[in-house]
This record gives C-alpha cells, structure tokens and sequence, in this order.
C-alpha cells in the first residue's frame, strides 16, 4: 500500500538482550536528541512541562532520558506556530533530550459531544474555547514538525469500551487510511526540508483480535521506524488489555520499538514488557502524586491520612529519590493539607522515580537474563488499585 | 524594667562598614544556622515552604541565607507540637540555614472580625476552621521555641491605618508590656534549657514620631539581641514609613541588628537600608511572581500580556537567575496562561533571585563606600508601582 521511500531513518534501535521465555526485550534506541535505554517509561508532560518539575531537576534527579507532550493541548495552547517560532519544543520547555508527542487524536476522540469525524479528519471545538479545528492525517504531521519532536504519532481513531466488532472494524479502516495519508505527507516533507522527526503508525482495532492482526499487518507496509499500540486503558479489564497487546506484539518488525500507549499502573509495567514492549508512557504517576496517591515499594500510601499527621519516616525507605532522601510523610502531608504547589513537586519527583525505578530493574533483569525470575517474583506482590 | 540576664548571646552582629553619608550598614549576622549578610532581605515561607521553590533550590541558585515563616500559620496547622516532634523547622522543611518567625501577632491583628485583645494577650478564631485559640506575650514564645526559630518576635499589637493618637498610646502600652512579659518568659525558658533562639522586641507606635520614640526608648531596656520595627506597610503613604523608620534608628543600640517587617518594593529596599535598617522581608517577590507580575532591572514586566506571546527574550537580559538563562517570556506566559504550577516555580526563582541580587549590590556599594553614589543613581529611576 505504501512505497517505502529512500529517505534517511531519524532512530536506531539497537536490541541489546532478548528474554527466550517472555520476548522481552532491552535495547537503545537512538533519537536526534539522544539515547533512551529500553523499555523505557515516558513521563508525560502534556502542557510543555511535566507537571510541578523543571527540566533541571527531571535531567539531573529522575535522568529520564525522553518525555511525551500532547498535540491536541500545544496545538490550541500556546500554538505549534508559536513554538516552532520560538525554536521548538525543546528548546521552549528547555529539554535538550529525546521527546514523543502523540498526534491529539486521543484527545479529540475524548471530546465526545464537541467532534465530528469525516472522511479525511475529524472536526473538534476546543476545550478551552469552542473554536472549531479540523485534524487531517496530514495536519497533524505538520503540527508535531512545527514542534520539533523526535517521535510523532499519526492521526489515529481512539473507540471508547466496548464497540461493537463493525463499528471497530469501521474505524480501523479509517485509521489504516488515516496512516497511509499520514505517512504520504510525511515522506514528501522529509523529502524537502531537515526534518528529523520519525513517525510511528498506531495500531487499533478494539478488543478484536482479528481486527488487530489485520491492523498490525497492514500499518507493517508502512515501513515505519516504530510502532504503537493504541486503544487501550480505554476501560477494559486489564487481562484483555494484555491480551490484545500480547497478539499485536509477535505481528510487529522484531527489529523495530514497539509503543503502547497510556499504559500503565506500576504492577502493569513488567506485565507489557513480558509482551514484547518497548515503550510506555502514562499520566499516573504524575497525576496521582498530585492527587495525595504515592507508589512505593510496599504498595499504595494516600499522604492526608492522619497517621501520616507526625511520621518521620519518608514517603518509601527503599526509594533513594531527592524527596526521601530529605522529606518526611508529615511534613508532604502538611503540604498536601495546606495546598501548598511545593507538595505536587516533591511528590511528581517521587511517584516518577519509582516508575524509573521499576524499568531500570526491569531492563536490569533482561540484560542479566534473569526476567522470568523477576517477573515471577513481582506477580507474586500483592495487586495495587490505581 | 528589666533585669538583664546572663544567658549566653544567640546572635554575634558584626558590622563591617558604615556609610557615613546615610548611616547603611553592612555586616554579617552569625546565626545558631550560619552566617547571613546584610543587609538582608528574608523571602517568606508562610506554611514552612517558600510557595513553590525547593530548598535545594533557594540554597543553590537563589543562595539565600536566611528565610521568614509564620508563627501563626504554623501554630494552626501542622501544630508546633508536631513541627517540634519532627525535629524542628529546620529539619522539618528540610532548610539548613536560618530562619526568622514573627509572632503571629500580625496576622492575629489581620482577623479583625476574629478577634479580641485581652490584657494578657489575644483571643481568635483560626481563619481555617473557627475553633477559638489564644495567644499571650509567653505561649508565643513558647511555639516558636517549639518551632526551633534562630531569631523569634515578641507578640505586639499591630494596629490598622489611621489610627488616632490616643489608640496608638494605648495599643503601644500594650506592646511594651507583652515584650517585658514575653522577654522574662523568654529568659526564664533559656535558662532553664539548651534553646539557641533569639527574640526581639517590636517597636511600635502608629504614625506618631513620639510614640515611636518611647516605645524605641523602653524597648532598648530590654537589652534584646536585635530590634524590630513593625506596624508599616500597613495602608500609610510610602514616605510615612519611610520618615516612622528614620526617626527610630537612631535610637536603636548600633550594635545591633535592626529589622523593618514587611517590607519592600525593590525600590524601597536602599531606602531603608539608607535609614540604618539590617533586615527586611516581604511576600512581594513571591506573591507578585504568581500572579503574574515580574520584577527586572528596567522596571515591571507583566507576563500575560499578548505581546509577550512569541518573545524569545528571557523575563530580563541582565538577570543571571536559573530561570533567565533557561527560560522565554513566551514559553512563561504559556505556562501562566495554562494555569501550570511550573510558572510559579520559575516565576518565583526570579522575583526572590532580583531582590537578593538589589541586596547584594547595596551591600556590595556599602563595602566599597560607594553607598551614596548607589543611591543617587537608583533614585533617579522611574517608580515601579506594586
């Protein structure tokens, strides 16, 4: 469907250890703004800033090495004009390291009552305003050029839980259209101009296996330099979300990342990398941090609660983060009680070094041949509610 | 009216140059919590947190030596009890250096619904949830040893602007004799326990030149470690502040460190430096910098504004703060804009970051006798308004 074009490839993925019994898989890959050890978890910084935490402190406490921001969000505020304008994305938010953005079709497909799909796009308001916009497949790439980013998502249609089997095999063709279109676009700009971006297709197709399988193996035309995996934590139950990325993962170029994405809770993680992924990224960490809810070692700790009033202890013993090192429950909870913003940073700080945490053990695990046993070992924790 | 104690001296207040134009001092206030240059001003750290900024950050890129926190805030919520229990406030908010806590007085005399004076001090209402407290010239004492401050005020009463002579004789009477009682409280509980916290009186006296004077003049009976002056910026016309803290001074032991509260506009600050004043403090830098409004070398900047939208200047070329060096007008207008916690983050680093770096540069014009000249030239520039 698709001619695969002799333009140069923006990333090298390099697969560095491969577990025989699960498919996991640690690798490097190589992006224009530098190297991201695989799997890898992407902290999500949606607005251009990862919530509470300045680039400084997410280089030099939490070292992770590539962040996501949202289209739909930059492209109504503060623009992607304004942002190429004013260098791209990462010289504005001030992360010389590798960023992701997805395309804004999640979130224009969350805009339930304010969108409207056609044949070449999907017309939405804004959230912020009601003024009406149009993403095309083509649109989108542009917009995530004018941002500068080192991974670009094309225009995919997100379902809600549950569709029905036509109404997902409907939109999978949209999508897989959607894609072609996209990629088209793409190659023809990288043809003309410096612009290095890569782009990654996005498989869908429900909760349908046949469905996937069918989107896998047609977006594998595409000859991408990476693949996602979408339309999942849409409200399914978590087996079946495991699943569908489980029959995807195996139609996929070996050679190639493979991203899903919006995934997942801590236990989750290794659960995906079992299934032959790469990539993941999710709001959770930061969110609930935010929101009282910290991840620790020996599960969930909900920092309002009363006992938490005079506790010297830090948030987790075992975390060796820039805020356990130097806070205790009491003083975070006092913060959290009095409203205060510096609370969001110490506690963002935390939840995310704890995922960074789990998939620097994870990577570990593989690159030492030991992930069965780590895998074994981690399902055998008890189960955290999110 | 006092027996001077021998307890041993919190404080040692070196003076290393005076002005002898103006009378400015500069010198170095070795505290419990290390050594503090002053002139100083004392960024604000109402509930133990300077309102979005990590003390790792305030020590490393601001490199502030000593930081003001409200008794009354604190005494609410968590408790001084609590503080106490987690070690202190030093340890508690994870601050090395020194801190100063005021009496709550201020805030306490801010609820004028909420409260009533007593002859032994004051009944109020917590502004968080109605349950009634009282403070006296002792129990202040009492929570801020509690809270483990290196230099803590008496309670006074603070009285609102205009206030007739008459009211301002009768409040002042009642200020003296809170210090006297604070004071032999104070003396009592040192010598009796290893508290490192030093406490000064609070000059008071309305807008009335006598009554600044004897309060000035029975104040210094108590052979405090330093002096306050309170009961300004309280709605008068700048230059009445100005004149109050003038006329008392003079009056004031030399030796010792003189502290205006609540105090300044940037350009306000040489102003009472030039009247004899060692130490200020004032939310402006930080208030001001959430909402919005930034202080540079040339005057206000006002982040929202539309023509900031696509400027990749920093918020003041001649500003060498952490967030000048990384940040553009346009990307903190977004940030502002988008309602994200990281604008106060980096607005704040810069507004405190100009306050001490004007601090350091009349410090510096003190340490070289060039004090005058520096006021001459500060004085010939346009007003900014707050």
């Amino acid at each position: 469907m698709m001619r695969v074009s002799a333009i140069p490839a923006v990333l090298r993925f390099e697969i560095e250890a491969e577990c025989p019994e699960t498919g996991a898989r640690a690798g490097l890959l190589h992006t224009p703004h530098g190297v991201v050890e695989t799997p890898v978890f992407m902290p999500v910084g949606t607005q251009a800033t990862l919530k509470a935490v300045r680039p400084t402190e997410i280089i030099e406490e939490l070292d992770a090495k590539i962040l996501l921001s949202n289209t739909y969000h930059l492209f109504l505020r503060p623009g992607h004009e304004t942002i190429r304008e004013l260098g791209g994305l990462h010289k504005f938010m001030s992360w010389p390291r590798a960023i992701l953005t997805d395309s804004g079709g999640f979130q224009v497909f969350s805009l339930s009552n304010l969108r409207q799909v056609t044949d070449d796009g999907v017309l939405f308001r804004s959230h912020l305003d009601g003024d009406p916009h149009k993403f095309t497949a083509a649109s989108t790439v542009d917009v995530q050029l004018a941002l500068g980013s080192d991974i670009m998502m094309v225009l995919d249609e997100c379902l809600p839980y549950p569709a029905s089997h036509e109404a997902a095999k409907e939109s999978l063709h949209r999508t897989i259209r959607w894609a072609a279109e996209a990629f088209n676009h793409y190659r023809k700009r990288r043809e003309g101009e410096n612009a290095p971006s890569a782009l990654f297709p996005i498989v869908q197709g429900g909760m349908y296996a046949d469905l996937r399988k069918d989107c896998a193996n047609q977006l594998c035309e595409l000859d991408a330099e990476g693949y996602a995996i979408g339309g999942l934590s849409v409200g399914e139950p978590r087996p079946l979300s495991l699943d569908m990325t489980a029959i995807t993962t195996p139609l996929l170029p070996r050679e190639k990342p493979r991203y899903v994405m919006g995934v997942g809770m801590p236990d989750e993680l290794p659960e995906y990398v079992a299934r032959g992924v790469d990539m993941m990224d999710c709001v959770l960490p930061s969110r609930n941090a935010r929101n009282g809810n910290l991840f620790t070692s020996r599960g969930k700790l909900v920092i309002k609660h009363a006992r938490m009033k005079n506790d010297p202890a830090p948030i987790d013993e075992d975390c060796g983060c820039s805020t356990c090192r130097q806070y205790s429950r009491g003083y975070l909870r006092h913060l959290f009680n009095a409203g205060e913003m510096l609370y969001s940073t110490l506690a963002t700080i935390h939840n995310v070094s704890r995922y960074l945490d789990i998939m620097r053990g994870i990577r570990q695990a593989i690159l030492l041949g030991k992930f069965p046993e780590y895998l074994r070992a981690v399902r055998s924790l008890p189960v955290e509610d999110s």
